[in-house]
């Protein structure tokens, strides 16, 4: 290598461009556009608030989306027993194959098999948790060297954008409709649409307003896809998760003429988040899908697959977990969510959106019964600064005004939660200054 | 949208541009350039055979990998029971954050803290197995959208290749030298590196070569990388998986200025590929690492992680599995190297190379005695419909006229594949003819 171009040689940048550059006693390394791009949204929001809680009160936190957490739900002794025998019977300590066992793909092809959905093994791609399904799928798909964009909903679970961006692919929010059940606002998702659309993400039971969409809502949502010719992402995780008296309808069950990638796991509704097992089920109704099968079984060789232990456990998990464990696990969250939509109800100054599934609250902060603070980030920071009480800012989903809260926590902790939310709403709590009538004239 | 422009305005490629492409009926979902280079070098020549064994004898597959794959290698009892103990305890179904529990990263930190390096639990990223851990260390460092390379071994593992190319990152190979114990070719490692150079891998010891890399050498490969600035990302999948009488090196140890990025895991020396616990261990002993450590974390987020399960065990398993367990893993690898070396060596047309650690020998194939075959690909081809017995051709590896055989398999089968390899090759064998001396003139 040359540290400067020798004498007798025309210098141009093109002569420059082919050598490298002078040696130097300087390291300089550079981090590639990707990592760059590659951001934590919730993390660059909470690193920032001042988050002191108060020394007298025992932290609460209602932010953390893991459901293990505080030990109150905890995974079937089914799922803990076939995970045993699998390490025991000594058959699943080699790879897997990068889409994952056969028996596994199997497994899930099997249980995700209702509502007049038919999947077959070779459907389903396994991969380390639903993270990386979302990662596969947004990354087959959307092409940030072409220019193109998905469509992710608002509020929403900020790792579509952290997929989509350290790709390079443009992200377009479109608006969830509170007063409508956090439904898409489907004007707003078709004007986003363009030449360079990629993939319409949806997100059904949602994370973070715990809405689970009509049966009609998503024959909207599937007819627009297919107006338009754009696929849909299907972020399931949460399937099944929904509150007794509603019903979980995936949009494979609709035999709508629109591809799908469905992406779903263990983490919720086994409740074993850490295990990081997830999937990919395509269904391609009209036979666009082909490349992408290819290509997602391409992707999935990055990183060899998921867990072997738990895939060799698959099969019981998924089908021979007794239908009461979910039972009650719903009907625990569910009375969590009562309390706290009850409580958080008689609050001066919020309004909670009960929630049909999922895991999660969200609750409205009426931004002008607060004024002393400027936004809902203020508002958490000083909750947990007086209350030791955190809930996650909308501004982490996108949405600011709202806070989201989950309701995994144990019972007794949401009332004392509620408890000083009251306490500090109460406190802060402005009301609007009388709006004097209009004189009526009497004739 | 508009499926045609309407009929008063202007039309442009601008305005075309702009709007979705016209409706249709059909749909076209194209893949991601990411996604269609994504490539599995090694799949795409295994498809490309004919692969058809002799019905008459039993397939031995002297090919996969995987050294679980025969049941005579079994990880410790001490690895599996830790593993029961961490589901039991039932401390370990939530999220271990993105770049693994503490406990976890603490383990592998004090793991790894031998001959003079020390490493540090935040110096430590735990990945879902190796591959990822590969696949973050070069996503960091390369950027395809600057037109970077890496430089790889050549024969070596092509999952280097796959990551990288995938996201648009040059691969350069440079040369590995059969006859010195297959060390990296410096000149020609120097004469691949320009500008635009962002990492140089290194495999050591070597899958497929099974070479261990002496103090020596490394530490020319140390001063290379630090005369031209280049970061190093070492594989140290095999590392301590040496055999009797060599010594296992790592780069960390030498102290050198150079920025390190070493991977690896617990799948070869623990034997549980399937588990998928890699690590990436970041050294930067001259402050060049503060963006790529920030960098790798980001990263570490699309995914959230590996299996916390195998993490809660991790403790357990590396710093309380007995040597003796290390120890006769080796022992058993090199009785059944010997057998290979043995045997192979005195095959005509074979020339074996004796490996120093990892699970693998090459084994040259002399294409001047084989004129029947015009490569490698049609012999191993050939060899597999005649005598069931497969190994992969060097072609999958980069480099031809080579065959990679595991030395995981049981010993009696090392002896019946070496047999039927006798047994193949004296078939077919020709020796080369006789070079006529010239006529000597006597004055």
């Amino acid at each position: 290598m040359l540290d400067t171009p020798p004498k007798n040689v025309t210098i141009n940048k093109i002569y420059y461009k082919k050598t490298a550059d002078p040696v130097s006693d300087k390291w300089d390394v550079p981090i590639s556009t990707t990592a760059k791009n590659c951001r934590n949204y919730i993390r660059e929001i909470v690193d920032n608030l001042n988050l002191e809680p108060n020394p007298n009160k025992k932290v609460i936190a209602l932010s953390i989306g893991d459901p293990t957490v505080y030990g109150n739900l905890v995974p079937a002794k089914e799922t803990t027993d076939a995970l045993i025998e699998t390490v025991l019977n000594g058959k699943h300590n080699g790879y897997g194959g990068s889409c994952g066992l056969d028996c596994s793909r199997n497994a899930v092809a099997e249980y995700l098999s209702y509502d007049g959905v038919e999947v077959q093994a070779e459907d389903v791609i396994l991969c380390s948790g639903c993270s990386s399904s979302l990662d596969l799928c947004i990354t087959v798909l959307a092409d940030g060297t072409r220019g193109q964009n998905i469509l992710v909903p608002k509020p929403g679970f900020p790792i579509y954008r952290t997929l989509a961006e350290s790709m390079g692919v443009e992200v377009r929010h479109y608006d969830l409709l509170p007063e409508e059940n956090w439904e898409l606002d489907l004007d707003d998702v078709e004007s986003k649409i363009d030449s360079k659309t990629a993939a319409i993400v949806i997100n059904n039971p949602s994370n973070p307003c715990g809405s689970v969409y009509s049966e009609e809502h998503l024959r909207n949502v599937l007819r627009l896809a297919e107006r338009n010719k754009i696929p849909i992402i299907a972020d399931e995780i949460y399937e099944r998760l929904v509150f007794p008296g509603n019903k979980f309808v995936s949009v494979a069950s609709l035999g709508a003429k629109v591809p799908l990638l469905i992406c779903g796991g263990l983490a919720k509704r086994f409740l074993v988040p850490g295990w990081r097992l997830g999937w990919i089920v395509v269904h391609d109704p009209v036979g666009a899908f082909a490349a992408v099968r290819k290509g997602l079984v391409c992707l999935s060789q990055r990183i060899i697959g998921s867990n072997t232990l738990v895939q060799g456990a698959m099969t019981k998990i998924l089908l021979e977990t007794p239908q009461s464990f979910h039972d009650e696990l719903m009907n625990t969250l569910i009375e969590t969510a009562n309390i706290a939509y009850e409580e958080i109800g008689k609050i001066r100054g919020l309004k909670p959106f009960m929630p049909q599934g999922a895991m999660y609250m969200m609750v409205q902060i009426k931004s002008e019964c607060f004024p002393q603070f400027n936004d809902g980030l203020e508002f958490v920071s000083k909750l947990m600064e007086e209350e030791s009480t955190f809930c996650l800012p909308g501004e982490a989903f996108g949405l600011g005004g709202y806070m989201r809260i989950i309701i995994t926590v144990p019972k007794e902790l949401m009332v004392e939660a509620c408890e000083r939310l009251a306490n500090f709403c109460n406190k802060y709590y402005k009301p609007k200054p009388c709006q004097l009538l209009p004189p009526v004239s009497i004739e």
